[in-house]
């Protein structure tokens, strides 16, 4: 089989541009940092594989434990019945996981984990006989997955345009800022008056698909202080934030008030499977345990706490909670702090900014700041040709590495950004 | 670690009555038709872990498989790139699916699976400049999953009662029978009138989660042809009758029309792990084939064609598309079929239905037939005791096994229907 040509053929990739698709590049393996090619090529994976990808590609230790979990027992139905790898897991992360008095409920993706805090939080009202309470409130430029409960509450954009009328109604926010924060705060308050909000969704301190978007914590702090004042729950998407991305194991450890959930995917099996929790306290918990077999959150997933995917997210967070792990993205996140010190007074750039093991580059460009802007493409094709992968947002360049970076290979994907914004400069691909 | 009492602590499961929650059962252990407790019990899993599993569990072949792909890769990122596993499983699902000149779109469950066809369907119409085609037509009673798209597609119950003002409206249509189906013909073409529908999404020939109802192919035809005939797609929901459930591969391998889009997952790995495909035929591809960047398809999720996932799926195929496994279904059914003619005499059966692998006995009960109804509790219970895994819909009570299954288990569960009726009919539960 001529591989790429059958892919052509047979397979419609996701958020894929297919007039100009060029021929997508096969891989037949991957290792730590780098994705190898049929054809022999060895290519630098910087974005993690859409974030997801922690400690390195096929990690030995997680794909050990997977292996162990397919002798014993591949999967089994989640409803009367439980078992170790589930169990194990959901101990794991009641004990890292910023949230009080931790229930977790399983699910497939970060979609899904999104999918249900919202409804939770619906329901959470409903049970309480306020179902008036079914408005959400969200950050402008958000994004939280791309099922319709995800869409109808991230800001209506390309991503989302063709769905609009069957979107649910979302009041929006501001991202918070020095200048603006005294506005954000009456903006929260006027939606709160409506007396009709169930909840307030948040990625916590970076807005990743909004162009890595950062915004300081003793901002959200304040804001959930007021929801919680106000009897609003509080949803932190940490499907992108989640597991050292900030430099802290979770954004919210960041924060002196806590969310009432938390939605983790991505990299709770370090890269490996899908999996989706949303972890909620015990006052949510507490309003589904009634006689009323109506008020029963009937929602689940035919592969919800699959054994697999959770035995893969217990070794990957055993390998987490090692000392090692937080110290590496720090010295990391100094390394881009070097970096950025450097690179901000670049003629082309607008602005950098950096968090844990994320470093985001904006640059500056004639069409404005958007997913759409065309130099995307531009950046793209240059570091692919220099067996870098990244996938920036726009204009907006970024890297999300695996923490099995070493400082040479970071120091190569440095000095190709430099590289890539003189020739920029120089009008080179005018 | 006492795992039933830190089930208990830590994890909210799916679909459960928290209030009466007895101790969730732990299984250690998963082989061919039975699952396995901590304490030696050995559970014959009748309903396929909820319908997924296909061969039986923990299948040595299947797991072979994806050990193999351990070895080399566990994920890529899915945009730009692609991989052995996704291509051959494309190319086995294309030849197998009735869609004409079909494109595959991978995603992580039914759910989605759902979800992507129903946005496919919307921005088909939005792409032509025909925004206002932004209606769909379900069946009643129908389940398409608990995400908010599928939710909104789904008749208003129980299920999604607390979320019914953020779901959007949908046109709902009888399911055809003999007697109405002229009626339902009529309402079909009162809403093809409005000349706002996108889409009409049905479960083809078996509606699994409303209780087993089963209809005649004969009608489906007849209304797919005309959606046909008035631009309207079709969307086949076989995430649970795909892969052999009614007797042939797909249930709409039955079907003269076929629709424009099919939707699976579940039986998809065979039971191992969650994924799920979007297959669409051409027609709605080339139309995303635009210079337009906007009209491009925004949908993808982090581990959109997992690599594990996809060499499950074609181990999965592979053990299906050998000659004995139809002709084992077909066994079953003329089994069931036998058991059928008997068990529909007994003075409390108010239906029995079966095709292929499923056999469903709907129970004559003083409440209405309803997820809600009572029996489904005393159903369960009764069967588990006997170290059978049922799973009732209220009254009706189903069995959906693997193809491993022996005549002498099945023969078993037969005998225990029929003593669980005769003992109901003595009032031995009341």
């Amino acid at each position: 089989m001529n591989y790429q040509e059958a892919d052509g053929q047979y397979i419609w990739h996701p958020f894929t541009h297919l007039k100009f698709q060029t021929k997508n590049i096969v891989i037949t393996k991957a290792k730590g940092l780098y994705l190898y090619t049929e054809d022999g090529r060895q290519i630098m994976d910087a974005v993690g594989s859409w974030w997801v990808n922690v400690h390195g590609h096929s990690h030995p230790y997680i794909a050990k434990q997977i292996k162990e979990q397919l002798n014993v027992m591949e999967h089994c139905i989640f409803s009367g019945f439980t078992h170790p790898p589930a169990i194990e897991l959901a101990k794991h992360i009641s004990e890292i996981v910023p949230v009080k008095e931790p229930k977790v409920f399983y699910s497939d993706n970060g979609s899904t984990s999104v999918e249900v805090a919202i409804k939770m939080a619906l329901q959470y009202f409903y049970n309480q006989n306020q179902p008036y309470k079914n408005k959400i409130i969200a950050f402008k430029n958000a994004y939280h997955g791309d099922t319709f409960g995800g869409m109808s509450v991230a800001e209506r954009n390309v991503f989302n345009n063709p769905f609009r009328k069957n979107l649910f109604p979302t009041y929006f926010l501001d991202v918070p800022k020095e200048e603006n924060f005294s506005k954000v705060k009456r903006q929260l308050l006027r939606y709160v008056d409506k007396g009709n909000v169930a909840a307030f969704i948040f990625e916590p301190l970076v807005q990743g698909a909004a162009g890595m978007i950062m915004y300081n914590e003793k901002y959200l702090d304040e804001l959930i202080f007021i929801c919680q004042q106000n009897n609003i729950l509080t949803i932190a998407d940490e499907v992108f934030t989640g597991f050292g991305k900030t430099g802290k194991l979770f954004a919210c450890d960041y924060l002196k008030n806590k969310p009432d959930i938390i939605c983790l995917s991505k990299g709770l099996t370090g890269g490996f499977l899908p999996l989706g929790v949303t972890v909620v306290n015990k006052k949510i918990y507490d309003v589904f345990v009634d006689e009323d077999k109506t008020k029963t959150f009937y929602h689940g997933h035919s592969f919800t706490a699959n054994p697999l995917m959770c035995r893969a997210a217990i070794a990957n967070i055993e390998l987490i909670r090692k000392n090692e792990f937080i110290s590496t993205i720090k010295k990391i996140e100094m390394m881009h702090k070097e970096f950025a010190d450097i690179v901000r007074h670049h003629i082309l750039v607008k602005d950098v900014r950096y968090k844990g093991i994320i470093l985001a580059v904006e640059i500056k460009t004639k069409d404005r700041t958007h997913y759409l802007n065309r130099l995307s493409t531009i950046i793209e094709k240059y570091f692919l040709e220099r067996d870098i992968l990244l996938r920036p947002l726009g204009n907006v360049l970024y890297v999300v590495p695996p923490v099995c970076i070493k400082k040479q290979e970071m120091k190569k994907i440095y000095s190709t950004i430099l590289s890539f914004l003189n020739d920029l400069s120089t009008n080179n691909f005018s």
